[in-house]
């Protein structure tokens, strides 16, 4: 593993630097793919945002937002540094995983438990609770000055990821984290409401919807929801209309592994998982080629809905049961 | 107005106190009462925590819960010295009012913007998240010593008034104090689960039914949802968990004012008004003899589901239209 120091001397040599985070991105690889951009870009680096994904319409309000090349539009460019953020197998790279193969220096910036056997330079800080808190700490090492819109995407990165500072991962170096951003200018109640106080219709229909599917294992300790294609479609909504059902299921007493079933092609299922901390759902999500962590996970299996569904409940108790 | 400093003179002095927070008790007045009367034991005092209200079991878990004398119990006692947290005007205090005719020195500690024209010291900060910032300032001049539960009591003022530090009261110097509480002990997540996520199963599905009554005016601007009596009856809800329901419509895009209508007997509704700050709800919950203030308000309206509705909304139209 590279100090976070030789990741700032990589990138202060870096004269096109493209960046990316995951496959459908959240607000903490989003907040850090801009703000370091915007910081690099402040240095006089040819900078290009990038995401695998385009940006669910929630992150629009974002600095920097609209100038993100999404999928392979990414890949037209020439780059001398790739930084990968919040990704810890190259997979959740999605198509510009092809960068890879290219010939740049490739810097590995995450807060993820992981191998992270991918890149020149890795700097891997699991304490961390967002990967925007280890751009903040890159971009005083880049000497980069304070602005409230980089403040804004750092902020954004961090109150997602650590929903609200209500997550175990949340420290007190965190919320000294937040007061420096807020001292540097972010309006944090104006963010929380462009980021948890603009619903779209859309969310409460799917919402609805999903609640009719709420289900529960009969010890009361594993509940879950599903969403079919169909009824996506019939709703006209898209993917990112599902976002945050499962806290809906992992927020009920007695619950202790919540998940939710999204039917994203027909027979494919994106199964997410959601623990309190007794169980380790990441255990339970790769016995199905997928990943994550303790508290959060996600993998796609396929097959038909009811036999999905019982496949994986099946799955999780036998963690539970520590089998 | 009096300093902090006076204040913790005044306490330092006395022998017996009480500390009571406001009617409809939240986590705010509780913690703080919770907090400042554990740190006065501490220093020897003979301490009565009350309230005018019984706890809502959501705070059963607060540190000293068990000990709170609730309404006229609390006025049995003898005492030489009455702190009253988080009220601004008497009538707060509910049968606890009684108190301050009594030959007791009254101590007013409060954040709220008002007159608090009551009581011997008071000491009033509205710049303060929550009262429970001003009590960590207030134990400190104790010199009261560091201790988790107490801890957990400010951090559960703090973090309930400010909307999990997302509304606009909360400032750098908040995070600042939750950094050290969290350094002093307090288990953020473990509380946040408790305070945040331990809905039962009849809050889905009250929600499940009041989605399918979610409605607009054509504008787009206003926004409700209903629950009858004959709804909450065939799920065995009670009203408790009817509560929160008003933020699903005011956090939907587009939507100014939110509503939600309870009928808490046939033919009888309490209505709930949320605006975003444009438009000043308790101009027309007024009109309904209701109260509240400029973003939050309420009242009770007679008369057949329908019909209430329409007339309420419109009263809102009125009012938004500046009639």
């Amino acid at each position: 593993m590279t100090g976070l120091d030789k990741i700032a001397e990589c990138l202060q040599k870096a004269r096109q630097v493209i960046l990316s985070g995951h496959v459908m991105p959240d607000g903490d690889c989003l907040g850090s793919v801009a703000a370091l951009g915007l910081g690099l870009m402040e240095l006089g680096k040819q900078v290009t945002l990038a995401s695998p994904d385009p940006l669910p319409e929630l992150y629009q309000f974002l600095p920097g937002a609209d100038r993100f090349l999404i999928g392979e539009e990414a890949l037209k460019g020439t780059y001398d540094t790739f930084v990968v953020l919040d990704s810890s197998v190259p997979d959740r790279l999605g198509p510009l995983k092809e960068l890879l193969v290219r010939d740049l220096v490739v810097c590995v910036i995450d807060h993820h438990v992981g191998n992270h056997d991918f890149g020149h330079f890795i700097y891997v800080d699991p304490k961390a609770a967002a990967t925007g808190e280890i751009i903040q700490d890159l971009l005083d090492l880049l000497h980069v000055s304070s602005r409230v819109d980089i403040a804004s995407c750092l902020y954004t990165a961090i109150v997602t990821d650590t929903g609200s500072f209500r997550y175990q991962n949340t420290t007190p170096l965190t919320h000294r984290r937040v007061a420096r951003l807020m001292e540097e200018g972010v309006d944090a109640a104006r963010l929380s409401v462009l980021l948890f106080e603009q619903k779209s219709l859309l969310h409460l229909r799917v919402l609805q919807a999903a609640l009719q599917t709420l289900d529960f294992t009969s010890c009361g300790r594993v509940g879950w929801m599903s969403v079919t294609r169909e009824t996506l479609d019939s709703l006209g909504a898209r993917e990112e209309h599902t976002d945050g059902l499962i806290d809906y299921v992992r927020s009920l007493r007695g619950v202790e592994v919540a998940l939710l079933f999204r039917e994203i092609e027909s027979g494919c299922w994106k199964v997410g998982f959601r623990s309190r901390g007794q169980v380790d759902v990441q255990q339970v999500a790769s016995r199905f080629n997928g990943g994550g962590h303790l508290r959060a996970a996600g993998a796609v299996v396929r097959g038909e809905g009811e036999a999905v569904i019982k496949m994986v409940v099946r799955a999780v108790l036998e963690v539970m049961q520590g089998d």
